[in-house]
């Protein structure tokens, strides 16, 4: 055996438990129903006396019960989220009680096409009725409610395990607290059920198929070799796979010239599914892949927007910038439908090369989302200022070291009504948001492009989406905010007009602020020097700034006229002065905060 | 038959040639000899008087030598580039004639594994030995040769068309005076070579393949399918694929709950497996894909510069924006290399949303590129200035009408040495290049990121690369032009001193243009009213201006001093007139042109 690091769980068994006797089968959703069903499930860590710690992992298509740890002393390999769950890891064993059952329809000791059929003592085969993912999360309930759990703290799952996440959040909304969604989609497009129909396919045309009927000995292992194979092609970037086998060959004289594999991608593909066949169930793929082919919230709830409408607890939306599988839109898509139902939600599309397979492959990234998640989510007293920052290492950008300035936060407070709502766009790390919670108690959102900015206000417990302005707030509903935040952005984006078009849409005030281009110090540079403007508000060379435009109170204005905009104050500022500008603020201002309303 | 209307050949037939006698067989790449090798090919169009009009199409894997028209009046569906090859069409039967052939190793008529082998007198089957592109290039050649064809204007193909088009190219520069390279590459990444892998195995693994020695009454027609469906999803992109099937199903009844194809995606990828079936040959398949995973001009030649060092004639390379089978970035690679060789290359990436498949589904963007790339190769002496210009409808954008103007034109055309080597960034339809070539004899080159810009370059016959210079310069040597040209475009780009850098690099002398932001009228402006400049210079409001750094000649004085660059010459003008402002330039010119060199 592998040696037993302090940071695994260690030796675990798989337990198994009957939820559901011969006697009183489950109805399914395709209408049949089935019984007895067992489950085996594992469990890490301690439940806690006020039993407020249970987190429920969902596993993948190729997944099991056994997520972390060993099974014996004998194990050569771990569980197949080692890297995620155990002391002191991204799900902390020493914080948590988890939870991960095989699922319904599985092959690793849960009821599923292998099972003994109680009529006929043989394997169910393709006796066994269709399941859904609904039907899966019913048994994991079943599953829960035989162990006395009464609620979850969280509810998580990457790939087809995230689509029983979004099931259980939308089923059972007064029993999960918060859900963690990674790499998933509410229903799969065209592509990966074309994807699934040649894996089936390949089973289903193996001549030892024989109608299910197969034996331990003699099954289609071509046909699932094949499917593997397909499945793992989608699974991994095209970056990621031509950097790990590019057009390397097996052998060193160069082409064999005949028919055999030769590339190393072709030998890896071959091992990996034969690997497969000897752990997995040639029937249990089939009804699986079919499972997650129906898998349609859309569908079941008639919208999404509708599928959400009534879920309840905090929410955390992660894509891999690389999977083309489930991809980073599918995700965009539950975030969205979150959004539109004003829920609490925090989105980050993690940068990685790692394709679809990245959530079994970025445990430190992933891990400290999901940490700082999770710590919130189950103490937030803890809140904003943490005894222990997760964070230290803070990335300041020059230009927010330069523009994010205390005095500008400080007003924009003091502009805010106690206990509003609040998108902050472009909210760094959250601070602002943060001190707002605290003083006025406002309901806060934010909006952040950056990833490291993005895990902050996570740590924070704050609602954060990774969302670039300049794509618009097409997923917030008209005056869903009281207020709007922009602070000194609006300079910096490609379209301002577009972009303050769907502040003022979405919010029913908009805070904004921008350097003055117009302080006198920048008129005399220009006037006199003839050359382009360097100040302690615009402290770029003409080259490097992320400025973009130039603006001043007056071009803003003249800006506000045309758009039909009203103008509910315009204070002017100093830096380092919380006191506005009163005389010739167009001169003497070094930059300026605009209250905004539609008009 | 379908009516067979003006635009298409008509009735044609296929032919056939012996090439290769039994006596004398062909020595192959893989080392093994093959004889007799017979070809079946089409021909459209007529050879001109100056036998100059001889185009050569490389079909792609499940193509044929029927191009276009019908081969019987009976005929229901014409051949595979009706779309393309035509009277008036992209390539133009009326001025070009037109000849395409089976490859080797096809089952279209030229020998290949299902053709009869002299020795067993029964069909090859694995007996057929393995084949390269290389090979077939050869086989077209032989072709060629017995119709008396000296030299070819064009070699065109898509796909593993354009694999072909390449091996041409490096391996009879002399022969070929033109080749257009769409939607492929110089080899296949580990991607690609899986997906080929997985199809292969579907058919060595069906029952029927008999190791080769199938009937025709009964193949492994399962597993030809299968690999055919495979591929077909690659042929697609899931935007377009989705928008095609969605989630759509089979039936009206919802769900049926078993393992039969419901969704329209699925019984559509079954209808092209069993069609494919019908005319295609599973040996063929196992070795064509073979052979493409074999092509690779970079382990041929040691380098791909090295590989394209030799090449002569033109080039057009064409990718698709949403191919991920042979990406936009693979066609680029041999753009690279092309340019790094100082080749005459025209590239564009053309936006369509049909994936790989666009090569057969964009015949007019395709065809408009094609047309003017092939009228020029063939009648250079219509060059800059043709009697019917092709395009007519010229979007000229309103920074581009303030900015590229005459002025500018005609100061940086006398600031050019006769018959210099120039690059011009940002070269629009390539008014300017044309220009100069015609004045100054200059060997130009352009760079333009609009597609309909990058047309018409290729409709004046100028050498033009798709590419944001925001990228860089990565593909052109050091002091590879005398001059590099950026006017007007440097005060629009993100990282101006990268971008200069680069011109530097790539320049002996670089001209740069751009407007004074100290002009007095932008300098009262700002001054007296408070506003941001508006001028006939810097004709946009702040909000939606392309401008995104604004300098002065002394803020450019200084860049250059701070980036030791020499300043050969500095002409600030006003609008209108050609004479340089002589008084106090940084107060009255309303632009300047820089030449700068490394110094």
């Amino acid at each position: 055996m592998a040696e037993i690091g302090k940071k695994s769980v260690g030796i675990v068994k798989t337990q198994s438990i009957r939820i559901i006797e011969a006697g009183q089968p489950l109805p399914l959703e395709c209408g049949k129903t089935l019984g007895p069903i067992d489950v085996a499930y594992e469990t890490y860590g301690r439940l806690n006396e006020d039993a407020d710690n249970v987190i429920l992992i969902c596993h993948a298509l190729s997944g099991n019960a056994h997520v972390a740890g060993y099974n014996s002393a004998e194990d050569e390999k771990p569980g197949w989220w080692e890297c995620m769950v155990g002391p002191g890891k991204g799900i902390d064993t020493d914080k948590y009680f988890v939870i991960c059952s095989n699922f319904l329809g599985g092959c690793s000791g849960t009821t599923g096409p292998c099972s003994i059929n109680p009529k006929t003592k043989k394997s169910y085969g393709l006796d066994f009725p269709m399941i859904t993912i609904a039907d899966m999360v019913t048994v994991q309930k079943l599953l829960l409610d035989k162990l006395g759990v009464k609620k979850i703290l969280s509810v998580i799952g990457g790939s087809m395990g995230g689509m029983q996440v979004l099931q259980w959040a939308v089923e059972y909304p007064d029993f999960v607290q918060s859900a963690i969604a990674i790499a998933t989609t509410t229903r799969l497009g065209a592509q990966a059920i074309a994807f699934d129909t040649v894996g089936r396919n390949a089973i289903l045309a193996d001549p030892n198929f024989s109608d299910g009927n197969y034996t331990s000995e003699k099954g289609p292992d071509r046909g699932l070799g094949m499917a593997r194979m397909i499945g793992h092609i989608t699974y991994l970037s095209e970056q990621g796979m031509h950097e790990k086998f590019g057009r390397k060959l097996q052998g060193t004289n160069g082409y064999s010239y005949d028919l055999e594999s030769e590339f190393t991608v072709e030998t890896y593909l071959n091992y990996q599914g034969q690997a497969f066949v000897e752990r997995f169930d040639a029937n249990s793929y089939l009804y699986i892949t079919k499972a997650m082919d129906y898998f349609d919230l859309e569908k079941d709830y008639g919208s999404l927007n509708k599928a959400f409408a009534a879920v309840k607890g905090r929410f955390l939306v992660i894509s891999f910038a690389s999977d083309w599988l489930f991809t980073p839109a599918q995700s965009q898509t539950i975030v969205n439908a979150l959004v539109a139902n004003d829920k609490d939600v925090s989105y980050c599309d993690i940068a990685s090369p790692y394709g679809h397979d990245a959530f079994l492959l970025e445990p430190e990234t992933l891990g400290a989302f999901m940490s700082g998640f999770l710590q919130f989510t189950h103490r937030p007293m803890a809140k904003r200022k943490p005894e222990q920052p997760v964070r230290r290492k803070r990335h300041i950008s020059r230009f927010e070291q330069a523009h994010r300035t205390r005095v500008d936060y400080e007003l924009i407070e003091s502009l805010m009504e106690p206990n509003s709502k609040v998108l902050d766009i472009g909210c760094g790390d959250g601070e602002l948001l943060a001190n707002l919670i605290e003083d006025k108690n406002i309901d806060g959102k934010g909006m952040e492009v950056e990833q490291d900015m993005v895990l902050g206000c996570v740590n924070r417990g704050l609602p954060i989406i990774q969302h670039d302005i300049e794509h618009g707030l097409g997923n917030c509903a008209d005056d869903s905010f009281d207020y709007v935040i922009l602070s000194q952005t609006l300079q910096t984006v490609k379209d301002p007009k577009k972009v303050f078009n769907e502040l003022l849409r979405v919010g029913k005030k908009v805070i904004v602020s921008f350097p003055n281009f117009a302080h006198w110090r920048c008129r005399m540079q220009l006037f006199f020097q003839g050359k382009a403007p360097l100040s302690k508000q615009l402290p770029f060379d003409w080259h490097n700034s992320p400025n973009i435009h130039f603006l001043s109170l007056k071009d803003f204005d003249r800006f506000c006229r045309q758009l039909g905009v009203k103008i509910e104050k315009r204070i002017p500022i100093v830096k380092r002065r919380l006191s506005p500008v009163k005389l010739s603020p167009n001169l003497f201002a070094e930059q300026v905060i605009y209250v905004t309303s539609k008009g």
